[in-house]
């Protein structure tokens, strides 16, 4: 059966009204400009749930840079048969007027979770995530919602707004997808040119210098970040942005490691963003 | 059969979960302290559902002083005998730290709805308030939630919420209930003593001043609530907080009146807050 295309609200309602009961509903909320990390979602949905929706939504309200929405890729005819290839039965590409028909008076609003790494570099960015995925869940109605653990900050926000909110969803985070060399996939890696591309992994290298560090006994937050922003190469191109080792339930810096924690970045790459992290545990 | 009683999210969900699917399920949100006001909703709910919860959590959330929250009423026992005469369902009575297991970290953000009138007089209300209800949808998945218009504002807020968030419920509101002499019914009307009682109707006499010049064609906010004001007895016990006119969707205040408005106000009769509201129609 071809993949059902919907706009509105409504409109996912309907498609999904007489599927309901018949099993579990499983959402993948995306961005759009599928990849292999995307579709590794999606696998892992269309595994465990009768029917498979995914949302295609270039949300206006997490982006802090205008010229990062802008410029964010919105390939949707192939997105669209990538989805069709995985068998998905309900995509949900609305507008962003269909999702914000006026501005919102309420929102949701992210603590502590949101103060650090991504969230103190892009302001605002987590209660837009955070308000568009709970929108997303009122729309859907989905009994799981599957997110990538790329974005470790975004997957424990949500986490965490289903617990605050007793949000009848259960969050089935997926590892992340990297390619040979490591670099994790992103929707952001195509706008690297050739020379970036080969410079790009140096984040994932920083996080592993940590990882075996910490698994070695290292237990000094600021030597074991030292240590990790030195192994990144000294080149114009590479801007480390934030190194952080953090609880994984609160996303507070430790300073000291004494459980698992983990290790978060972000590293522009000429005038790319990318971001990764590593889950970490001492001996 | 007797009502059921609740304490716990799981315990409502395993609760209805049988019902769910068999018609729709109704909600009405109380902080207890059971009154005509609540009966009039339960009465309601009834009338339209197959199933009727009614919850019942005095919210630490939403006060702002704490001598407030501590004084407020809970009679728990005759509220659940109320509930049983009224053939409710399901009350759910969750403690503080059913609710709140740890101190939340996402909540909801009332923007401009909260600014004025009670949100101008009680810092995060309705921030609480919002939450609370949010929660209280999500544990419950009612298909209709039943508010009284005795709280104009809240009413509006938690509309404005389910509309911006796609909040899968239906929001019924329910026409105030009074006293002979015009006296909304609340609960905090029992703290009034004999001759605080017998002043407390000015506020809703004040209303009745605005509602009959509108009415009559005056359409100047500022003479409006001058008005008003004199109207109330000049006795020390009375301190008008506030008497506004607003629009009935946005709560913001209107300078003149070219259509509905909602005339609110907030009144301290002695140590005791009241609000009430009416809506008023120019000629």
């Amino acid at each position: 059966m071809p993949v059902s295309v919907v706009q509105t609200a409504d409109g996912v309602r309907a498609a999904l009204a007489s599927r309901r009961g018949s099993g579990p509903i499983g959402l993948v909320p995306t961005m759009g400009a599928l990849h292999a990390g995307h579709a590794r979602l999606i696998e892992e949905a269309r595994h465990e749930c009768v029917t498979v929706a995914v949302s295609i939504f270039v949300n206006p309200l997490q982006f802090d840079r205008a010229d990062d929405l802008a410029r964010y890729s919105r390939p949707f005819e192939a997105d669209l048969a990538l989805c069709e290839t995985l068998s998905v039965d309900v995509v949900f590409a609305p507008t962003a007027a269909d999702m914000y028909p006026e501005p919102l008076d309420c929102t949701v609003h992210v603590g502590r979770t949101a103060e650090h790494l991504c969230g103190a570099f892009r302001p605002g960015h987590f209660n837009g995530v955070a308000t568009v995925v709970l929108k997303l869940f009122n729309v859907v109605q989905p009994d799981v919602a599957y997110f990538g653990e790329k974005d470790a900050q975004q997957l424990a926000i949500i986490r965490r707004m289903v617990a605050d909110l007793n949000v009848p969803v259960r969050i089935a985070p997926v590892a992340t997808v990297r390619e040979a060399d490591g670099l994790a996939l992103s929707s952001r890696n195509q706008h690297l040119n050739a020379a970036e591309r080969a410079l790009a992994p140096a984040l994932f290298h920083a996080l592993g210098v940590v990882r075996d560090a910490i698994a070695a006994g290292n237990a000094d937050a600021a030597a074991l970040k030292r240590q990790a922003s030195e192994s990144i190469p000294a080149d114009g191109r590479l801007r480390l942005e934030y190194l952080e080792l953090v609880d994984p339930w609160t996303f507070q810096p430790v300073d000291r490691v004494s459980g698992p924690v983990v290790a978060a970045g972000a590293l522009w790459v000429g005038s790319t963003r990318l971001i990764d992290n590593i889950r970490c545990t001492p001996p």
